[in-house]
């Protein structure tokens, strides 16, 4: 059976009740979420073999992550529990000043996941492993964090693991193009597969489309594959000179959240399933449209039962109701 | 003034209160539910004096269902109470994994209305009675289940009560097309008034929807009318040989739970306050409307108030707000 | 710095946590809400400096509304505590029978805010003030109301203070045209500012469009300008014969309480900032589309930084997610 | 069977979800309570047959209070709705600023109850009534109520009606001992069962408690039997020259609200049962401590299964689990 | 590291946000209990490596239990998922008529758990395994359970692992002594390590505490202890001639449910890691009394680390905060 | 007027809804509290007139915190707002492992507060100021806190008011012994009204009670006044040689956080009215009873008439219920 490692964050979310300003919220809901976690537990759900590394604080809300991947399956056995740093944590707001915005207030700096360090990593972890996955958070979360984030990719290499790496910038942590690009550079070069958006390229490069597409081609080495997320416009893959595109599915927004990290576990886990590229974008495609259709990250991610019930109904043109 | 008595099983109905899969779900609302009593319910909200004929159980949750008909002022002097059996629940997934999918898990097997029989009915109740009113999924319950239906539309028939039919088929009861046929053969041939859907009549006779309505129309005997509900469509009424059509009204879709049942209730209370068929159509079309505009079977079941008041509103394209 | 006083009702509002008949909701929120109270919270949200001028009771509802006022930075030193009348309050029913209609129950005859009587007004409360708002709830509310908010013109006009007027009709106090038309007039007559809206217009003139706003400007005198609201239509305002328009912004209705009052509150501040008419009805509109996407009346009411950020991502077309 | 029948104002309450100053609190329950009402309700629950006349507003919150009763099996085609005058609401505050303290903000005052009037009476409510009871609340509300009270006594001893009186002083209604005196003295005279307590008798006599119930039995004629609910010393019954005493059961207390109430229900329950004077105490006294261990009036009004299980369990000294 | 391996039933347990009857609840927390399974998660809490072998439904709630366990660490990889038989449920009702009362509604005849059948036993699940535990309630599910637990207990013997039982009888399920005693027999009989109570011993037996106890000594064979548990007086270990005692810690009760499991359990696991009897004893009294201070069967189950702030805290008799 | 300036951290409190584990709660209240403005409100409250000193975020949560001072009436105009560092979060575990005790996460390093520098301070905002409060819990957030709160107390000297400190240790912030007495040692020599505690006294010097307290007093020069509060044994106060002591009044413990700053506050704000040293501490005994009886920081502090009736019920031995 197929296994993945993944690598990154996992963090404490507090989520209103309500939607509307942070200033008039009194009720929050707590949920899990990071964003390569996500695409792990998605990997999980569609029935790849999966662990984690990262590291969470030594009180209960550590314990709150370990107990959220155990739960979906997620192997926890190289996770480290640090006692001296809290684990990190973000309040979202919903929907204001704009019905679909979504913006947070992070408590993630001086986590314990910053403090994971090149010495924290065990090459055991990587032993028996198809794929590892890590994203361009974690390489913005510290130096510690890049470090071993590229001590990570560069066992995983010489263990004959496929890297694979979403690009995922977050402005709010990589202040400038600039910084993006240094941080990020290593990453790009080393992936077997890239995950990356129109956002991104533009942040990394600021050229036309076609034109950043370009730059990041030359970049990498080795490169099996591209997936460029266009978001309201689908997706496409890139995969020596062939092109594959996707439409997306179109449903009501409820909540973005969590949306990208569907799609690429999805996507990941179909052609580690032994789907062609097309199937694998239709149901990566799918996923993301759950995902986006319910409020939490790892709370939609679907089932393979749910994603073809999903393209049944979508297909027939009808929520049948089955009783 | 006239007087309707109806029979099914009422239950227990456990709905979470957000949306998504049932896995992640911690809070659920209580409410109670019954196809046949939403329908009774219903005829009650618009003046009709109603009795219901069921069982439940002696617990608490037996108290639930006869508090809820009372509160309606559904009379319950006929209802059984089994020491034995427990009172029917289910419980509701909303959204799950496409918008406007609902999906339940059933605790009905072996629930006291199951073992309401063909000795729990009283002559008694059916006397100074207009209408009796009962679904399939009554005789899909059980055997005993059946076998009191039956009975009990005998027992109306003797006493000169019209008989109203709603094929309801719950492909959870009855798993095949033949079960089906079988078990609402001598309910279809009995009913003075039947009502039905596209999808029902394609399970009974899995031809074209002309050549399913034919097939229908032999079997009756003394039929007054046909009720189609043709879902997105509207629906149609054929009284011998004449046709009334009515669109339906555009609403967004919250809940589907229960709209059938309205629009059952609210054609067969304007029948008896004097209302035209195109009147009736109408007003069980608003009804219906209204129904999926909301959560819940029985809460949002209008009065006559809220039928004009919709039709008022719908019709002047605006929501306004009166203060 | 700019100053506003503001004058009017301030109510305790409950507000069912779900939608549909009044009959059925268990659970209800506590907001506080008063239309000219909005419309001076919008303003002081937007860095104008307000006071304000009402009486509440003297057990803890009447507290809630001074916390209210308070939290927002609204001056509350003029209002009169009650010992008599307790605070009014009202109960909204949401979405029934209608998806958009909105109904409430009042509790507010016989409220402490009736009861603020000339003798309670002071004419310290108007010094250094520059413009004094009410609106056509507060002469509605009783007579003595009506008496203390002409004398509150009054003393405005002597003290220099310009005067906005919202004509306001609430329909549910002022049972007939003739009385709407009687209760008013004085007011429409005194203002420098005028806030109205079609269904006003017809309901104290009958006439057409144009004839009612030809009635209305006969009428005042001294008129610095008239501002007419036209619901989903936008708004249009008339300085001397210049007449400026403004489209709305389109999102998805789902509380309309509040939204005209943050759009007076907005164009009202625009203006003392400077702005020119064209600006502050850009910022008006999109305030008021910002208090219909979201529930409650003051908790969706923006700061400078919300409008310019709503302006931005309504033009970019993305409701982009800032991480 | 025994039949009894009710007078007095049901409101609508609104309880906070929390205990504490109502300042800080956001969310309520809705709930339904009157005094006689709950009485009504506690004979109803223990197998008595009733009915209830009133007044209730044409709105939704009417409809709340029909569905309460009805829901409970108590008889409402006597009750008035009132097309102009609301359901009386109060508002509830918890354990502020002390453990036990309830108090509340009323608005009764020209609710739909206040104007239910000696011509909204009809003599035919009280054929085949065995017992009437009203209490102090209803001629404090309004000079209306109470001629219409008065006017009930005297159609019931017409009718051979017994009637039952609780003195059931609001001081925030009948402000002092001079006006409570004047307004429940032809009450006094005229009930046949009459319930008091020692605070009221100190409020109407001003005495030793001796000495205030020697005064009030100098008032009473044809008096059957008093009843004095002495708080946390239980209660006695004077018959003729007998004197029953019971000591209160000890239960955590957790909102007192509806415990006299449900005392009264179940004493007089009890004896139209058939029960003796000291047996009724007993089931009373179980009925006001099981009453007070749980928030709500109606909800938690005992069943006979109930007051005897409670019965059982107290002596056992074990609240056993089970299952 | 010691392995245990446990069975039973694992239900969907629905529990009201409020105290009180039944009849009135409208919200519900959904929970994960069962008597076999909270005592292997208390275990996995201790850090002993656990198993669990059942069956639940292929539905949703199927899902929400193998997550409950897999959050608690313990292996779920031999549990059947039973595409035919729903997953078991119950309702709980709180403090009603008696303040301590806890009574239940079973939904689980005809769960996936009582078809749990010899067939589905795999030998491989008693390999590496020093411990297996199954109490009184799965024998008592249906004759299929009986079957499939001596079946287990046979497997467990012949691959020399050690036979924990707890006689937890369930009346609801046995419904006399004879039927208790008929069907609990064998496991008796089997243990090496026997949990049982003054209650059951009562019911099997019928004779003085000491005549109960000779009574199942003479049954027992090659009985490593047995465990009394005395309620609120504490617990027993009689081990070959030597008695252990402890009295209880006295906290305040909320919730009894799941403190015998909780006792099970730790006692167990303090024994595997090498504790003496009466420090067994102790940490098992301690966590029994955390259980009954909260809410919920698995959520209070303690670490070694709360065990011992618990002790730290109860001996210092201060509940200091640590800030 | 008498006028109070206080200085401290005010954080965002997230409350768990329910008590136990923080590894089982999924919904938080948020609540704002700060030790140093939990006594500046209390005082407020009571009719002082106050202002406060620190830093927040420019993001929502630093509003929440300016709009909960302002709606208590605390003056907030010198606060800063740091666009840079967030404003300090804390999550809440109530009642696990032991009923009473309460633990915290915090989210504080590195929070606005925490960088309020010497620069910060405004001569101007101890201008006309009587009192300026501080406590332990400020020099040690940060070396930068503590030098501004250093600062803080010589403008203070310099401008002649009266300085008043708590020592209020956070363990959590001052690891050892030796770092609380050189963090805190320049503000104990310095206060004129010093507030502390046994625990802190013995974590100072680690001596008896009394030799601890002779420690202090060397430390401290000019010293008006010592207060010592004693938890569960009342509170006492030394002035000159003359000692006045105060016995606690017994309420059930709800939530002992904020019971020592609405301790100081009213002490505080009695003093100032003008009441007796007795007095006062009888009063401010009474508003720490009332903030351990309910949940919150600053929601349960008493307004100058809840004492009243919290004296006069509490004395009564009745919790009456007033209508």
């Amino acid at each position: 059976m197929k296994k993945v490692l993944g690598m990154g964050e996992i963090m404490i979310q507090m989520n209103p009740t309500e939607k509307g300003s942070l200033v008039y919220q009194n009720l929050f809901e707590r949920h899990v979420a990071g964003s390569e976690a996500n695409t792990i537990i998605q990997m999980q759900k569609l029935d790849i073999d999966t662990n984690f590394i990262t590291a969470v604080g030594s009180k209960e809300f550590g314990e709150v992550i370990l107990s959220a991947l155990r739960a979906e399956g997620v192997g926890v056995k190289d996770i480290k529990i640090d006692e001296e740093h809290p684990t990190g944590l973000y309040v979202v707001q919903r929907s204001y000043p704009f019905p679909e915005k979504t913006s947070v207030i992070y408590y993630r700096k001086g986590a314990a996941a910053s403090f994971f360090s090149e010495d924290d990593l065990k090459e055991d972890s990587f032993k028996d492993i198809d794929m590892f996955l890590v994203s361009g958070i974690t390489p913005a979360l510290s130096d510690i964090s890049r470090k071993a984030a590229l001590k990570a990719i560069k066992i995983a290499k010489k263990n004959g693991v496929k890297v694979v790496f979403d690009t995922n910038i977050r402005i709010n942590l990589l202040k400038t193009s600039e910084k993006a690009y240094d941080c990020l550079l290593p990453f790009i070069e080393e992936a077997d597969i890239l995950f990356t958006g129109k956002g991104d390229l533009n942040l990394l490069f600021g050229k036309s489309f076609e034109e950043n597409f370009e730059e990041i081609k030359k970049i990498g080495k080795r490169k099996e594959m591209y997936i460029l997320k266009l978001g309201g416009k689908g997706a496409m893959v890139i995969q020596d000179d062939r092109v594959y595109r996707s439409a997306p599915f179109k449903v009501p927004v409820i909540d973005e959240l969590g949306a990208g990290d569907s799609f690429d576990g999805t996507f990941l886990a179909a052609l580690l399933k032994g789907k062609s590229i097309e199937e694998s974008l239709k149901y990566a495609s799918a996923a993301g449209a759950i995902t986006v259709s319910l409020k939490g990250d790892i709370e939609p991610l679907p089932h393979w039962k749910d994603l073809e019930l999903f393209l049944e109904l979508y297909e027939s043109g009808e929520g049948k109701l089955l009783r």
